[in-house]
């Protein structure tokens, strides 16, 4: 942990100006996060407004501000705000980041920028070429949710970055959910070895000689919230698509269930009883900010995004859980695992 | 039409022996569209086993029946199975739409090798270079259904590829749903123009020729069920990862909902008393069976793909589509608009 003036705290670096929101979201998750949890908390965007934020709260201990001039926004280009924006938000916290300043950096912004930024300032981990992003999606048992790797990080991908990806996403769930041996999937259009692209038909082999009968095979899209596999792999493109149609899916249903049955009396009387739990059941484990952000894996220091549209529960949710992963020092075991081939040997935390 | 004997009603071909649930679905769902319309139905497959299963039914009238030797099973290799089971049921039946003797084929068998028997035995439009199924999927508004294309025929693509698919998709749409000018989106990882992967921002540009403001950009797959494009172009693998993804989905949130409210005694009365409305405006609206099954474009002659699952009633709804197909001339207006460039001008039947 980074020693921080008096106190040896973990401090997590919170970039609180580029989410869909505004910086109201960020700073009140973290002023929640800090009522939680015992770790301090550098917010990092333009100081004024943070201070204009903080000032209508009574807390601000265990809580600095960082200072930057500029905002990457939601449609900058990615590559070019880099140049452009060298002291936006992202980059003054990943340069806070690489010089130890704080511990890791929970971000609702421009993920392609993010992902950029994070290459750009901490580069990847050797023997890697592709970062990925690593999401859980709840199951109906909550201990065994499904790890949806690379959910949008890296859009085109070989065969080689998705076995990468099978090796970052396996040990991240071993150490997160203290499972010694991951089922491994390849996200495909079918369960036959003979299904699917010029892609996922090499990338198959290639898992299978790595990982044995830790690679499950093939997995569809039909079985990803079955218990079949926990770490289902793909590229960032296919991933992305599939987190959005998970998303969208799930609000289509209860949406379309409650228009269509508004006119039947009874069906209507039923669900308006049961609307109470159901409101409950789904902010509690079924929305976003549920599990929180999700890592950026594959890049040397921890990177936590969140949905660029988090509320304040997904910012503390996010903040808890970075402070989680710094505590288990899961980017350590996860690069040092990494250079072994033998993954299934790694211990969990 | 065909000339069948004394009459020239329709005549829909019914490959019966190629699905999860056995010949009995089939054989059920022709009866069942025989009650509903005036088609005639050669179901195709056992000679022995199909005329088993009519015994069992007084109706038999405008039925007959082809008999086919072999059977190729979900497992077979699509391609293998062309050489290796030349009298199966699905090359019978090609053979069968090739000659005249039907006017369509409805089929539940593996997917790869109803296309592989299709394309080889049919042949391809000119200027196209791979078919695609067209998908129907149901959204809030019930004449504003969502089409996705390709959900699964395809798995590899190159950028042109992807605009014939969104020049077939669009006439289907526009014939099928009465629309004049369909939405086109492409499914991608963001809506900006520079998201995507190389097939993709390849075929982002070929669209806005083609189609300019028809063509609306990229579409997410959290807006697929929103009312933003009418027609959805993908490669065949992330579409039928796409499909099954939705299923899978709308599965698990309903079985969520009920295993996570069940004792909760206010909402489990809430639900129970919704129930018996639930379960028929899903059966009625979203099961896979509501559509019928989907027709592979591309290939010259009606093929209509079930789900390997169809039940009866997919059979019948399948049948009733084919039928509609088939009065509609839908294969000959399609191949026509596609030889011109301007796909706006095709008028509507």
């Amino acid at each position: 942990m980074v020693k921080n003036g008096q106190s040896n705290l973990v401090n997590i670096g919170v970039e609180v100006m580029g989410g869909d929101l505004g910086p109201q979201p960020g700073v009140k998750g973290a002023l929640m996060a800090l009522d939680k949890t015992d770790c301090k908390i550098t917010l990092i965007g333009k100081e004024d407004i943070i201070r204009k934020l903080l000032k209508r709260h009574s807390r601000t201990d265990r809580i600095e501000i960082l200072h930057a001039d500029d905002v990457v926004t939601m449609s900058d280009n990615p590559v070019k705000s880099l140049k452009n924006k060298p002291l936006s938000s992202i980059r003054v916290a990943f340069e806070a980041l690489k010089k130890g300043q704080i511990d890791a950096v929970v971000t609702p912004s421009n993920t392609g920028a993010v992902i950029a930024a994070a290459v750009y300032t901490l580069g990847l981990y050797s023997f890697i070429k592709r970062p990925a992003i690593a999401t859980l999606i709840p199951r109906m048992d909550e201990k065994r949710p499904f790890l949806l790797i690379d959910a949008g990080a890296t859009p085109q991908c070989d065969p080689v970055n998705l076995c990468d990806f099978a090796v970052l996403g396996s040990v991240y769930y071993q150490i997160l959910l203290n499972v010694p041996s991951p089922r491994i999937g390849l996200i495909s259009n079918g369960a036959e070895e003979i299904k699917g692209n010029d892609l996922t038909r090499a990338a198959f082999r290639l898992l299978k000689e790595k990982f044995g009968d830790q690679f499950k095979g093939n997995v569809e899209g039909r079985d990803l919230l079955k218990d079949f596999v926990d770490v289902g792999v793909c590229d960032g493109f296919t991933g992305n698509i599939i987190l959005k149609c998970l998303e969208g899916t799930a609000e289509f249903v209860v949406e379309f269930i409650k228009e269509n049955l508004k006119w039947h009396p009874i069906a209507a009387l039923g669900l308006w009883l049961a609307k109470r739990h159901l409101k409950r059941l789904f902010y509690k484990k079924l929305s976003p900010s549920a599990y929180g952000g999700a890592p950026l894996l594959g890049v040397k220091g921890l990177t936590i995004i969140c949905h660029g549209m988090a509320d304040e529960f997904a910012f503390r949710n996010s903040i808890l859980v970075a402070k989680t992963f710094v505590e288990k020092e899961i980017h350590r075991v996860i690069e040092s695992s990494f250079l072994s081939p033998a993954v299934k040997t790694v211990g969990t935390i």
